[in-house]
């Protein structure tokens, strides 16, 4: 862990990004530090976020108004790479890396191999906010900043539920909740929230879920004309391969929708059991043990033979 | 507060009882605090811990198989009331209180008015199982016994995740995680997990949700003839209605099943801008602002149409 005050000695203008497609944990940590260099170094002319885009739900934090989702020709003394694990996850704003002063990389991801001239990167750590709450003062840390960086940690433990979350995270969770903010609130808005729609195509791909394997294994199926019909887009689907896989004695869970005539978008997820990435990267695609992903050619039919195959030779391999 | 070596001190003969129908607070906090006492103080010649029954979930705990659900005639040194509001919510157990040489009360609802000759209520805690933990010495906590308290203070917040939810609370679960326990696979198998007909039945009411009042108010109802279907129990319709309130925009969600002909089984859920106990209360039911249940007869019509004229009637009045 290095010293903010110290880094930041002598800047002027100061730059911030995280990654593309922002999450949680990005724009958390990314306004969390944001808002307390402003609050905190009057001294400084500049302190920019830029990030590609604020979704919709995040905009109940305090300061997403002054988040930049544009890049325009800048140069910053110190520009900080929040919750990135490689360069190019910068997006656009991989271009103020070259003329900046000073990069520093705070990030939280196992394949971060470091970049920038300072780097804070902990793996073990549950979020790229919790790393980003060590480097302030808490006594200097306002409301609006303390709510941004617990609704990063809250988003990347899956509200302190992932074996990523430690005593350290609960902590520090405990401070930031006591600065007084509506957390249960903000967590309804931001994480537990699904539009009407988004449980209308849940609920369709409970109910067509079926089990196979001796109940080791869940499969739902969503084709094109249903989720044509509800309009919905492949982020309404997110969280229901989860629901899928937190079934009474399944091993793994597929999910699958159809994106083009006969192709077929697959997420795997397993209780460890299995390594979907096994199976995932068989079929070109990729991830870990228990989340892997992967997209298909042929008929429902088919994609389920295949996949069901592997995944049914691996528990037997185990079962043995 | 008080001390709990002082207390038992002398005592030969300890019994523990809850509620009936236990949760996962009940069971977390008499088993956390019975394996703490078997396993510190040798010179116990019993230590019995009396629920009406324990879950099937709650099995993963290790010690649940020495919980006695039947009430043999005991008389015990000192008997402690874990979590419940009054002694009628302890059942059967309640006749251990007449006998015992001095009863212990500790619990955390708001309407407990307080019995037992020592007392430790604290209407602000998150949970029975946090009130344990600070009665006992963390040293000596053993990890099923943290096991036990950190499935009670999880399932009593939601996961973290309700108001009632402190720092403490926070850095009490830490503490206790950091014993060495899987609390994620813990946390599926005791809070998350789901059986499959459990999810057959939420997505079916998810599905036949519909939207009222602007996207305010959402309801779903489900007949005998489909609960019988699926071969669903009123225990499986849990949760439903949670899912329907965190509908975006949506104020009060409503949830009801049919139990006889022409009766119906109502939860109401609000994000507190409408007070569903006044609903509730109105039809003969009870609750809190937040979440109110009553039984209704009718039609599922004549239901919906009375329920949702005096929610309509609230939400007007608060808008004005």
């Amino acid at each position: 862990m290095f010293d903010l005050d110290q880094e930041i000695k002598g800047a002027k203008r100061i730059g911030i990004a995280g990654h593309i497609r922002p999450d949680g944990d990005c724009v958390g940590s990314c306004l969390g530090l944001g808002l307390y260099l402003r609050e905190n170094y009057p001294e400084l002319e500049a302190v920019d976020i830029h990030l590609e885009s604020v979704p919709e739900k995040f905009r109940v934090l305090e300061g997403t108004e002054t988040i930049c989702t544009s890049y325009p020709e800048k140069t910053y003394d110190v520009f900080f790479s929040l919750d990135c694990g490689d360069i190019g996850r910068l997006g656009n704003a991989a271009e103020y890396l070259k003329t900046a002063g000073k990069v520093i990389c705070v990030d939280h991801h196992i394949s971060n191999h470091g970049f920038g001239d300072v780097q804070f990167i902990e793996p073990a750590a549950s979020s790229t906010s919790e790393l980003i709450y060590l480097l302030l003062d808490d006594a200097e840390l306002s409301v609006s900043a303390a709510k941004a960086l617990y609704m990063g940690i809250a988003h990347d433990t899956g509200v302190f539920q992932y074996s990523c979350t430690g005593r350290r995270t609960m902590e520090i969770a405990g401070k930031l909740m006591e600065k007084g903010f509506d957390f249960n609130e903000l967590l309804d808005q931001t994480f537990f929230q699904k539009t009407y729609l988004q449980n209308q195509i849940l609920g369709r791909a409970l109910l067509e879920s079926m089990l196979l394997m001796d109940g080791k294994c869940i499969i739902s199926a969503l084709r094109k004309k249903d989720l044509d019909f509800y309009g919905v887009t492949s982020e309404d689907l997110d969280g229901i391969v989860s629901q899928l896989r937190n079934t009474t004695g399944v091993e793994v869970a597929i999910f699958l929708y159809e994106t083009a005539i006969q192709e077929f978008k697959v997420s795997l997820r397993s209780n460890g059991r299995v390594d979907v990435s096994r199976v995932a990267s068989y079929f070109g695609g990729g991830g870990h043990v228990r989340a892997a992903g992967c997209t298909m050619q042929g008929s429902v039919y088919d994609v389920l033979n295949n996949l069901t195959l592997h995944i049914e030779k691996q528990l037997k391999g185990a079962d043995l």
